[in-house]
């Protein structure tokens, strides 16, 4: 793979050339939105999905943009083929302002050691509200933040924590957790509609898991009441927690797994 | 004046070679802070206090850079004498990551009608908190959408109320107003303590009026509590507010224009 190339306005160009100035208005108030895509077998995977949430987030915010589903999907294989990508997670990012601008770059597919499905991974908890939940939006600041603080903890991922002390989503991915074998994870409108997190939810049904669309509290992960609890994302698909902060789970992660193992499935089946 | 040029960590670029590479992440996070500064008379105005507070704003993300004051000051100094700049108002931004970028472009100096001072302004309110109030990150999103929907309705600025109803600050500006003689503004922790805000207390004391600090409600303003209102920027000094939504002041500003005289005369002399 040579990550050669990127496309900027439906021109493929080096990617060196993917550049915006920084005098431009909108890019200093980071008055944009973007999706993450997984690349498999030079196919991006669920693009429907992902387009249509990009165009959501761009009404959410009032970007306007000239930019039409069939030309980005265009350019995402223009740029497959030209630098002949077989894996890889993609970003679409789209700019607002009179002159709106569409970037599509890629790097080495995201993926993680098989440990950490075996394992569980470690996430910590961080106070903060994502802006305009249900939008994927440049505005990423507490996530970064976030996110650097789990990892000088040495953790994976920080789940962010709302003023009333629910566990939300973390910085890039959605939050479950089982508690009475009913999967619990928050209501559509606080947070972002993860396109994995969409499957996860028909996986559960078709596993016949109950589903309460209502956060978990911190609290009562302090208090024991969750026994089994994961993150999902488009390169995660459903990531078992080993512990959150101090609090440690002790499970086998079957039902993680077993939803994992269908989110997979459904990618194969998109790809 | 020519605009012609940019700085680029410590380099004079032209300003089209101003840019940063979408493919960054801390460009995709926004991880960054910056200052706006007013240059009269080929001078940078309260320029020391302006890069204390971009350092305190670094500091306060955890951002990490290489640049010194002595280097951010020698630049400006050199972008004034290459474009023989009089008059602009300029911006440095620091973006952060491991391979951190200083930024210095300008603009034509922002300025306003003599009308707007004298007639006073028209705002608005919207509902939202800014992310870390006390550093003046790239996290702007907030502050956008809030000045479009202020700008979409014919006003100025958007006064920001926060989850309790108070009005803290507005998208681009501190917010203050006269009750019973006294005047009322946020208090330092919740929001950015402004370099020209910190001139208007200065001139409060000198004038002898009372500083409460502690930010109007939106239920106060609603009962006609406030009598006199007013923002204040580097690029405003103070700047009387006509309305804010639907309510209106009936007051000829002379407290607020008193205020304003004093902070333009503190310009002069550090100019």
């Amino acid at each position: 793979m040579f990550k050669e190339h990127a496309i900027m306005n439906g021109k493929i160009v080096k990617v060196e050339d993917a550049v915006v100035n920084i005098a431009y208005r909108e890019v200093q108030f980071s008055f944009s939105a973007y999706e993450s895509i997984s690349v498999v077998n030079g196919r991006a995977i669920f693009l429907e999905d992902h387009i249509t949430r990009l165009f959501n987030s761009c009404v959410g915010i009032k970007l306007r943009h000239p930019f039409r589903r069939s030309e980005i999907k265009k350019s995402i294989i223009d740029l497959i083929n030209v630098d002949k990508i077989d894996k890889a997670t993609m970003r679409i990012l789209i700019i607002g302002g009179n002159d709106a601008k569409l970037f599509i770059t890629y790097t080495d597919k995201i993926s993680y050691p098989d440990s950490y499905y075996q394992d569980g991974v470690l996430v910590t908890t961080y106070e903060g509200e994502r802006l305009f939940p249900k939008f994927k939006t440049s505005n990423l600041l507490l996530s970064y933040i976030a996110l650097e603080d789990a990892r000088s903890r040495g953790a994976f991922e920080a789940i962010l924590v709302n003023r009333d002390g629910y566990l939300l989503e973390g910085t890039r991915s959605n939050f479950y957790g089982f508690k009475n074998n009913k999967l619990y994870t928050a209501a559509n409108e606080f947070v972002l509609e993860g396109i994995t997190r969409t499957r996860i939810l028909e996986a559960s049904e078709q596993l016949g898991i109950e589903v309460v669309m209502r956060a978990p509290l911190l609290k009562e992960i302090r208090e024991k009441k969750f026994d089994e609890v994961f993150i999902s994302s488009t390169s995660m698909a459903a990531m078992p927690i080993k512990a959150i902060d101090d609090v440690g789970f002790d499970t086998n992660f079957s039902r993680t797994l077993s939803l994992m193992k269908i989110v997979r499935e459904k990618e194969q089946f998109d790809s």
